[in-house]
């Protein structure tokens, strides 16, 4: 920082790439997008300011803390700090003008001013999907939304090469209707239930285990609880209660929730691809609106990130904005948590070039020529190309043209001029020859489209 | 609004747009995007938070009250009123690791909290491109930015048929050097030349005149302001003076501000299209930064949205910031002030549909077919596939198809199911056939890509 000058860093906790890293940012965002595009999804975009009662209707605790809330006149405002609110707003508002099931997709920041810390932004991007409908949807959506999200990281995974990943699948109906079985009022199920949505967090089984047992009470219920995280999901079986368990069971066929529940998960990892995908009773999801299915997603290779894309169904989702029953399932992806360490780590490579033609105009009487092909490029080529007005040395065009990565440099000169040619050298093979615009363009949509 | 429910209103001056009109207004985005990258500009990214005194390093004013500023814990914040100081705090921060000329290109959201009226949002996207230098750049970079823009709305324009437009070009130069050579002080000199920037928003030219010659004083003077006003650039031939002006305008040979803005301009034009430009020294452009060439952008058929892209070049970018001299030029379109009334008006059609295929199994019998159809779609055809799992009477989901204006209908029942075969309608034509899957997606992608 120069003397009596102002701090240009950013904000702590915020975030900002160099050009090439955004690129590769910006690469991730596009396959996403387009992805969500092809599934089906539709693209809304939604203020990032709103007003603080619709952003606090539902929210509380921890998450309106963590709020950019301030006053702008007589408006109390907030930035949002997730785009799953401001869509339920959109849906109440705009309920008459959509058709249902309306499959939408938003991709854009959020903010939260949480500590800061590594991976953790105050600023950051999510990737939601979400189908909705009212009073009810076909659990074939919960499918669709885990098959996108699926489709979505394979590309990413295979385009980055992130590795194997793994979306493990429950269904909160399971628990709900197993402690209510056993009698456990509202604040008993929902404190063991969270003892065992952080069961990977615990530093051995065995501490999960104790903590489950005490807060359960019951070494029975405790036993049938611990069997019931082993169920899994057996092609063309179904899913299944390990056989040492399956008498102790036998009460499900009365647990109307359980029935529903178990039915559900079986049908969506029925229509999933099982190589990525595991029923896995431990996923609960903290938020308190889930009802259904729910999923989160590992990366095997990295571990670190814990679950990269989560979601689930909800009921209910417009109630405080609207007298319609609004129900849905979705899903989100947190990419600036999992790509931007990885951009920054230099864990994450890309082919394509931020440049892909540089024109190199050797002095003042080949601008119009340096002109005349870029346009021509331009139009009938699609390609990223950059014209350099510097009247420099040949050499240190060259060396401009390496720092920035070009794949093809042309050159004019007084020679090229004279022959209405122009010497296209190939960056990579080296290769450089001297010809008509015609065999240049010919030359570079061979190359490019290759 | 439903009674005890909360208002789901978007803010005064805030805008969302319903999918369709959104679908409209991310192919206008996408379209600069694609345009400027290809002309050589790469995409940067800054957080939409800055810190207070970053951002008002340089305003004040009608600016400064405008913003949206807060603190949250000991930081003065403001959200970004422009993208233009950010870019300049991200220069200076980022100097050592930026290869330059740096071109860059930011499209993205900036708050300003203005009284709310049509056409003026307090949040709207503008869509920047500029190219810095550390002290000195070529005036043929004012040529590339203007050109760009041209560029950019020439296809906006053939896209969406807005007509014909105009950039209008100038130089600050020249009436910095004119008002120099009669001794006028910096007041006087910026109060006559903000009268001239504001020449087309007089009722009358008469009126413009009366201001004018008043503030100036002396008739002598103001009749050659009203002389340089009429300059225009001929081919071939450079800048001209009205030839009944020549030798009042003899003094220009020794005036090195005016005789540099006048080579300035005439090589800018020089290597613009004439077609979509035109000298036009009333175009001065408000800012206080810009120091030599000027431009703004007018739609024919569209005089009430006034300038639609403007910019110019400026020195001394980063001088709040660090110690070397950034100088550069930029230009910016306001893509929400321009096509959010014009969609919203209906103004603007769009041949290209939100959904290119949706598939509609008949039964839940059908539906692994149809999951299966899908992704085969997804992996071998670029285009938006939708799939509806509602088990309703064939005739509602037609009308759902006709709805969402799908241009293809899959339709899976037991029949089909039986003979491993899809029914293929093409919503246009109203065509229909019974096909296996490889003829259908061979059609598909052949109807598509036509």
């Amino acid at each position: 920082m120069a003397k009596n000058k102002i701090n240009t860093s950013v904000l702590s906790g915020f975030v900002e790439l160099l050009p090439q890293s955004q690129f590769v940012f910006d690469t991730v965002k596009s396959i996403i997008e387009n992805t969500y595009k092809n599934a089906g999804f539709v693209a809304i975009d939604t203020p990032t300011i709103e007003k603080s009662e619709v952003l606090f209707a539902k929210a509380g605790g921890e998450t309106e803390k963590q709020v950019y809330r301030f006053t702008k006149g007589d408006n109390d405002l907030s930035l949002r700090f997730d785009l799953t609110v401001p869509f339920a707003r959109y849906v109440a508002d705009h309920y008459a003008n959509l058709t249902f099931p309306f499959k939408r997709y938003q991709i854009g920041k959020v903010y939260r001013g949480e500590r800061a810390q590594k991976g953790r932004y105050r600023e950051f991007f999510q990737a939601d999907i979400d189908i909705v409908a009212e009073n009810n949807l076909s659990i074939m959506y919960d499918v669709e939304i885990i098959s996108t999200i699926i489709q979505t990281i394979s590309k990413l995974s295979s385009q980055f090469n992130l590795g194997n990943f793994k979306v493990k699948v429950s269904n909160r109906k399971i628990w709900d209707g197993f402690f209510k079985q056993f009698g456990f009022d509202d604040t008993k199920k929902v404190e063991s239930v969270a003892i065992i949505d952080k069961r990977y967090k615990f530093k051995t089984e065995d501490d999960f285990k104790a903590e489950l047992k005490e807060k359960i009470g019951d070494e029975k219920i405790f036993n049938l609880a611990m069997a019931l995280l082993k169920i899994e999901y057996i092609p063309n079986v179904g899913i299944s209660i390990p056989e040492s368990h399956y008498n102790d069971f036998s009460f499900i066929k009365d647990n109307e929730l359980m029935r529903e529940g178990i039915s559900e998960l079986e049908t969506v990892m029925k229509y999933l691809p099982l190589s990525n995908t595991e029923v896995d009773l431990s996923i609960v999801r903290g938020l308190d609106y889930y009802t259904g299915t729910v999923f989160e997603t590992y990366l095997q290779n990295y571990p670190e990130f814990g679950s990269v894309s989560s979601g689930g169904r909800y009921e209910h989702l417009c109630d405080f904005y609207t007298d319609k029953i609004i129900c849905g399932v979705g899903g989100s992806i947190g990419l600036s948590r999992l790509f931007i360490p990885l951009i920054e780590d230099g864990k994450i490579q890309i082919d394509t070039s931020m440049t892909d033609i540089v024109i190199l105009p050797q002095n003042e009487n080949c601008y119009t020529s340096a002109i005349k092909i870029k346009t021509e490029l331009n139009e009938k080529v699609d390609a990223k190309v950059n014209v350099i007005f510097e009247n420099k040395k040949f050499k240190k065009m060259m060396e401009y043209a390496n720092k920035i990565n070009a794949k093809f440099a042309i050159i004019i000169g007084d020679d090229e001029l004279q022959n209405n040619t122009f010497t296209l050298k190939n960056m990579i093979t080296g290769e450089q020859q001297t010809i008509s615009s015609i065999t240049l363009i010919k030359t570079i949509t061979k190359t490019l489209n290759k």
